[in-house]
């Protein structure tokens, strides 16, 4: 009779981390895996079963001591029945699949089931950079921009376990066209994807730009993160520009949310925000708090980095497994 | 030994209503008084108490059957010590008073502090157009635009007691300035309040407009809700486009908070809202169901009108008190 462990999945469309731990979240073993999306969720989930197996060999323990197994999907899904609706970055053999059911046959083990961002939140706020904080709003910038919400010490779900799609609130009504197919959301303004869209469109206009080289030399075909932090170490004027505004619609989309959920704490997160830290935390934490309608007690709402980096998920999904276990089990009793 | 009552109090700048319920809410008796600030917090009080009493014995009972009171008031309060901090309506003499110590002693029983616009969300998820709905989200529009939350069946007041302040979310970054200083919130683009600075401002263009003519013959020296109404009622060309503008912006924060909070009920009152019914709600619900980004089941987000009308906020007050006696009833066993 071992211990009990934990685990965790975050599974994304390019790689899916897996992470073993104990009951109080230290990671006892880890690994990464390739997710190949082309071979489809039925060999995917195989995979995700094996490389289980194998963590939790490799963390000196048994399967018969996994308490609760949590995995993190990209898309909207059923909790309470463990079934992910679709995942657009996992493609169609994904749809309406009973991952938890499975997963749950394969390894003998409960497993419960939670949206990747959502349970990247649940990380930051059980382990991370908002531990302790009782409400905290996780905001994950990146291709797009999600949330999660942490409230009255619980994941904060919704009516339709959709809530947290932080990404589209309209910052700009009738503003730029956003991937959602609206105009002016805070993804449209804020994310990766709306910096390089206007970097480009800058290029487009004859400004110059270090940026084109950068990719280059690093051999990327798109603006990743480092072609972004490389471009602001070389002082390159159109990113300053591009990166500032962008900066000044998170702001504006933190004190919207602030105002309306006054939380203890927002965590700032994802690749953008882990690659250039506190130079994107601290321009983005001066809008806000000149836009917060409670000035009086502006400096009580922390504002702060994310510290699991590509973690976040796997952990929190680990985390969430246990909290759902206990669920569980306090009401069988 | 008489039933158990509650006491709900809404206080306003202008007039203060006092109602006398049973347990589960239904009005026994009810009073309106005007509060007359110029008097200064000590004389209102002493009135409120007074009131209480008349209020009490009108719905043949005894003070010592009121189970718990509550009194909902105009700015930010302190619900655990029952203070509160400034009413920016009620003028300075207001600041820092433990209004809930003040009239417990007064009276005898109970009392419990909520902030008018919270208990108004409280009412209308107990009594009114949101009954049996669990996430609910209240927007009350007027010369602001204030709103509640109810998230998992209880109000969610935030860290600094201050959640709901939805009238500041920024939905036009830039645009117009609104009374608390910033630019393009909601407030300064959907409420009354900017509803009027539209219409003047057309008409300053030498745009025609009824609205003039219709403000004399009323007698008005402000566009009030009646007076948009007939404005509306007369086929007014520019209040129709600048309503029409205004319901769209509502109908864009209506959908940032549904995307958020994914609630099963958003509820929309205040002056307009119950002067104008559904030919101000179907227009925001329209540009909201657009702009959700949960698609497949938008009609599962029930966009409603309020129904208490003014009594939200008294009913709301008696509630809240039963459900916080209930919960250090609780707490004390």
């Amino acid at each position: 009779m071992g211990k009990p462990v934990l685990v965790g999945v975050d599974l994304g469309g390019t790689s899916f981390l897996t992470v073993v731990t104990n009951t109080k979240g230290k990671i006892l073993s880890k690994k990464k895996c390739k997710t190949r999306v082309e071979e489809g969720a039925g060999i995917i989930l195989e995979r995700i079963a094996d490389t289980v197996r194998e963590a939790v060999s490799s963390a000196d323990a048994r399967l018969k001591n996994v308490r609760a197994m949590g995995i993190g999907v990209p898309g909207p899904l059923n909790p309470e029945t463990g079934v992910l609706l679709h995942g657009p970055n996992l493609g169609p053999t994904w749809n309406n699949t009973p991952v938890a059911a499975y997963l749950s046959e394969r390894l003998g083990c409960p497993v419960y089931l939670g949206n990747d961002v959502n349970v990247g939140a649940v990380g930051e706020q059980t382990l991370g950079a908002a531990r302790g904080y009782k409400d905290v709003v996780t905001i994950f910038v990146g291709t797009g921009i999600g949330g999660g919400l942490i409230l009255n010490g619980k994941l904060y779900r919704g009516t339709r376990y959709t809530a947290g799609e932080i990404g589209h609130t309209v910052l700009l009504a009738d503003g730029p066209l956003c991937g959602c197919g609206r105009r002016g959301c805070a993804e449209a303004l804020a994310s990766r994807t709306a910096i390089e869209r206007e970097i480009w469109a800058g290029i487009a206009a004859g400004r110059p730009s270090a940026i084109p080289a950068i990719m280059a030399e690093m051999g990327r075909q798109d603006m990743s993160s480092s072609v972004l932090a490389a471009a602001l170490e070389q002082g390159d004027a159109l990113t300053e520009e591009v990166m500032s505004k962008a900066q000044y619609y998170m702001g504006l989309l933190v004190a919207s949310v602030v105002n309306l959920l006054d939380p203890e704490a927002v965590v700032l997160g994802g690749g953008l925000v882990e690659r250039l830290g506190g130079d994107y935390v601290e321009p983005v934490r001066e809008v806000a708090e000149q836009y917060y309608i409670n000035q009086q007690e502006r400096t009580k709402i922390h504002i702060v980095e994310a510290q699991l980096k590509d973690q976040a998920g796997a952990l929190g999904a680990a985390i969430m497994a246990r909290q759902s276990w206990e669920r569980d089990h306090a009401r069988k009793k």
